[in-house]
């Protein structure tokens, strides 16, 4: 892969400072950055580091453009630029057009002309695959699910029956969506822990992307959803019947419980845990590894957990925290005595 | 899928108030349902839904009977109810009772007449499936695995050689049953980390249920064991070694280390964590996201972390907790200054 | 399998102590073993175990081997004479050396003499598997794959583009490795998160240990990296551009972010959460379910979190948790009146 810096500068429209015959072969950070290799300043604090750079030349804003005599691309949005050339320089392959010969395709499956299925996939009876929807090798697509224009499905992903899909998302490997949610009812006279049909699905919208790994359930009284919009990174898990709004986006490992209804324009921290039934605002961002254990009905941004120390310091400060609520009452005490003398 | 409200009544052998004849199509609840929907009234702390609701017809418990003058079936446990009903309007589909072309299945594997195997699946050799097992397209089923009776295996699971499964077990998608326990020797003299062999498997019950992408690991000096009735959901990880006792629940995320034994009848909230080589009594609870270091000996509710609160407000109290050692000596020395004037 | 306690004595240059031709036929631990199996005695704490098992053998110290009387082999190193010997023992299935029939091999695919496929594998085209390499049933391995000598990959691993693995690496069902990394940015003009192409890929070493459910992302401006000797449990996340530096070990379920350096012979726990975009330095070590939210300059033992504890007085401490900053100044106000009387 290579284009020369004029040929980027036209692609996306950006003023050009310097050489336009300079071939660039690929994108690197300014400190890693070697010969025929673009890089980028995307905050001014790293200013310092365009002395340093052997990169063939840089993406900055034009406020920084002085502080470096090399060639350059100006833009106002040098993470955005960044965004789109590197679009220009992914090796990711392109899927082939086809259906693979050993891919299991039922005969009640519509699939548009233009759709992939890659080798050993599935597409159960009644499945629904829209025009350039992509289905990576070794997928399972149950029964009736409807993947609609220009989705792309990874390797080895699971999708339940009746699941639906919007335009333009994107499915990591190893995700499951549509499994049953956890619910079961304890019946004493049998002893035994009766489970509660899943009955509903999941439905998500357009431009979703789901990490590698998220679990997202299906319903038992209602659908499970995901708006448009919405990013889960990795290894997410959505409960049964809890809807995400348009637009947030859920770092790796958060762990969101049944019937809990999350806003737009969330942004909620890698390894957080939310609590069923309860309601988060829009704009409501959560930091990393923080329990949310009731509704938030303000935007803003919330935390839980204590800070880390070394260990040795922490096991004498939990024996505090462990008595916390009588050392309170102990301050409130001398507090007491000192106003009576 | 569509029932009168008079063949549910006679299908549960429940009570009918109303209209024997009202066509039902699926359930939902009070706030949601539409005509032809049947609706629950679980707890009548929500009976004011009973006047808002749009739905054919109710079931509640007949104390609750009066405050509803529509169709309705009389329960006295709706929940238990509902996840009977429920069995009768879910729309999975029925898997076919063959083995699928293109599945792989060793010649010494042993599987009853009755079995389903899906697309692409690959049964090794000695396996043994039992009458009315179900294993998923695109699975992996070890050397030498033994699945009882009507257990359901879904799409991309991997279960490696030597795991049991017992009857009536259900396992989702993309969970890994029986890779190699996290164990490792430092050997000085190569400085490397020697592998232990995990040489013990996985023993599971019957009636388990296995959410999407848990892992069990197996064990290396002894089997690792879940017991009849226990339920763990999605992305749940279980050491090597460790055992869970009957009826215990798990929800979603919870990491369990190695050689850890947790009692029956357990109910263990999201993103727990628990450590290794600890024993946990019947009927404990743990709440969401805590941390489990030590035993516990005694039946009973526990948690450990802190409250959500606005990230400006917990980093001043996390600066507190860092004191908290230091602040129990001050409450101290100003307690003794008071005793002694 | 059965070998003699003498077979295993020469196998493994361990002294005899007691009869040669004893048959054994597995290993377990002191209380669990019965006749036919070697027992292990790791540490002397638990020397009193010596006199109730029924271990036909067991592996000791020689400062420990007065304590027993019956057949023994004497080891400075009982742990790691356990790995070697439990190798002897292991039941794990030899891959067959061949390419399954249903196997989907690209023909630009370099595929040495002696590797393994399973069924049901793809191998993209222009992937390398280099000498002794076993892909397990259905993995998906991308456009350009690397694998070097003696590495394994087990059933239904997901390995994306241009990922490189080194030799005798182990990769454990489920894992994903090479997905799209987290990154999106903001454009105001469309009002959408627009994608960042991740168009690095993942590098891994020798001897690297990958479990059930990891998942590996690619980089966006440089390569996600784990290190020779690196040890990742179950459920990891690796965030893109992260590097793992050599013998690190991980437990499961820890997540981390992006672009984070973390040291080498580090030991961290399980269900940790490390933030992005910090560094962590050599042989430190985290305790279970901590959040690393700075940089770590100084290797030791570091934690976070609070104790548990039963819910009811973990309730009051958290209120108490939340008043912290509050009840510093408190406590500084008493010291104040105390000092001026």
């Amino acid at each position: 892969m290579s284009l020369t810096l004029g040929e980027i500068a036209r692609l996306l429209a950006l003023e050009l400072s310097g050489d336009p015959e300079l071939e660039i072969t690929g994108l690197a950070s300014l400190l890693d950055a070697g010969v025929g290799q673009l890089a980028f300043l995307f905050n001014n604090r790293y200013a310092s580091q365009l002395q340093q750079t052997n990169a063939s030349a840089v993406v900055l804003r034009s406020a920084d453009a002085d502080s470096y005599t090399g060639s350059s691309l100006i833009s106002e949005n040098p993470r955005l630029t960044w965004a789109r050339i590197a679009t220009l320089f992914d090796p990711a392959p392109k899927p082939d057009k086809n259906i693979h010969d050993t891919a299991v395709v039922s005969s009640t499956a519509i699939c548009n002309a233009t759709v992939s299925v890659g080798p050993n996939a599935v597409i159960s009876s009644g499945v629904n695959l829209a025009k350039g929807v992509v289905v990576g090798a070794g997928c399972f697509i149950g029964e009736r699910v409807s993947i609609d224009e220009n989705t792309r499905i990874n390797a080895n992903v699971s999708i339940y029956h009746d699941v639906s899909i919007g335009k333009n998302t994107i499915v990591h490997s190893g995700a499951v969506i549509g499994a049953d949610g956890f619910g079961f009812e304890y019946d004493t006279d049998t002893a035994t822990l009766v489970k509660i049909p899943q009955i509903y699905s999941v439905k998500i919208g357009d431009n979703v992307e789901i990490g590698a790994g998220t679990t997202i359930d299906r319903g038992a009284l209602n659908h499970t959803r995901i708006d448009h919009g919405v990013k889960l990174d990795n290894q997410v898990q959505v409960g049964h019947g809890t809807s995400i709004g348009a637009m947030t986006a859920i770092s790796g490992c958060t762990a969101i419980a049944g019937s809990t209804k999350i806003g737009s324009y969330c942004l909620i921290g890698g390894a957080v845990g939310i609590i069923d039934n309860i309601e988060i605002a829009d704009q409501v961002e959560i930091t990393a590894m923080s329990l949310v254990s009731q509704s938030i009905k303000q935007r803003g941004r919330y935390s839980s957990g204590t800070g880390l120390m070394p260990a040795r310091l922490w096991k004498r400060n939990i024996v505090g925290f462990a008595k916390l609520a009588e050392l309170i009452k102990r301050i409130r005490a001398l507090e007491k005595k000192m106003k009576s003398p």
